[in-house]
């Protein structure tokens, strides 16, 4: 198992099913659209100037959006991951 | 629903009508105009370096003008909206 | 009407006659100095790392200068604003 | 022995088994993936603006996941090791 | 009259005069030398992180020497003023 | 004799012997070691933004390990020097 | 005289004299070397985020040693000075 270290939060990726009119793909669409996955760990948080830390918001179970391009892709036992920092979260899906 | 993380703002964007003189599209005027929308869900807001939180000033319902180039498009059955970090909220459109 | 946030200021700008000899326009003077305007609107001022709000120092009417290529053009019922962050107002005009 | 000064970190790298489907080496996968490796020594820890150390999370023993391009390599005695600042440790594998 | 925001300083610049030996322009000492100037007017100082205002050491009538690329260039009734940050100034001339 | 401001630590250089195979001299190893040397003399330490000063944690005589390219080089009786910000020490080896 | 501003400290340069073996200058050696200089006058310091003043370690009089691209030259009364800020200032020659 892997645990996040930090503000890092690992997701488990979830394509989205690509939007198609008519067996079309729409591609212009589908770059502007971030990323959404599962939340499988989440670390400590990060430390405050202050020594405070900080626990992530996010917890795992909850499905969240992320920027595209953020994160690390890691493989564990045939499944792939994301390695997030907890800023690169945009928004819960609820 | 998407709940925005931080000092994120969700707002459903609401494109200017196209100014025009005699039907005539006034391409230049328009590039420097920021777009508009309306505030649809707000985050928690951000964390100081003392731990203090800080919520966001615009609330639901508020109609705001943010910077164009600024946030993540996303889109959620049939609606468009933009993923905005507070800062890029120039003005409340009262 | 428009109520900037945070920090920013919005003027109504007001282009600086050209400065002419003889009916000659003085290209490279004009392009040395600032503009000017009158402030319409100020925002809440900006929040410190200490959670203190620090109100801008500029109120409504003031005239002031500010850095030439700063800030952001709206137009509002025919008229032409300028949002401003405070730091790039240089001056008051007194 | 090498002690490392501050948040350093350092770990004795250990290449993954590169993946192979019939044979076949996944060069592709294998660019995504961080590298693992074993903990042989830690720093005190960095100094917060408040004077405070935070010691890293990380202990000696630890198997950890960095990220691919960070750190230092340095060689001790026929030994591989890799000098990281704790910021580059993206996971703890457990 | 302008009276300088923050930590700007309003100077009267004054061009050294060129250096010669025997009538020849020494333009290479030239560069390198910074400009000086007589404050006119002060701003009020910057704030600090923790609320507390700096005023500027510097004061009305001063002589200073500042750096040559530093400050925008305005004109106000017929004379020539340079708006600086106070960091800019390098040396009170005394 | 020199005494180093602030963060800063003088070490006395010191080449690696070059690490060689029959002879041939291993260049690309050699690019990738840090350099190691003695500390001679070592300054007050860095003062955070509330004020406290932290000394150095390496002492003279200390043989450490810094990245390769860090640090000014100065001469003084015949003697070669490395002046390094204490920062760029990576380890201390014991 | 020139009283420098905030951490700024004046020095009077001295060139090095010229190494040579056998009256050929050595160029690359000379590269390597920062210059150094006999402070005559400095800054009352810098300011913390906390407001307390830190007061410049090195005093008039002291020979110092300084990065070789570093501070402004200045002119005064036929003499040649160097104005700097006090984290250019590598070591104190004793």
């Amino acid at each position: 198992m892997l645990k996040p270290l930090g503000d890092r939060v690992i997701v488990e990726t979830q394509k989205e099913e690509e939007k198609t009119v008519g067996g079309i793909v729409l591609a212009d669409n589908a770059k502007k659209k971030p990323q959404t996955g599962t939340v499988v760990s989440v670390g400590d948080g990060r430390t405050l100037d202050n020594g405070q830390k900080v626990a992530p918001v996010v917890k795992k179970g909850d499905k969240v959006m992320f920027d595209k391009y953020a994160g690390t892709e890691v493989e564990d036992n045939d499944n792939s991951y994301l390695v997030l920092h907890e800023k690169d979260i945009v928004a819960i899906v609820e």
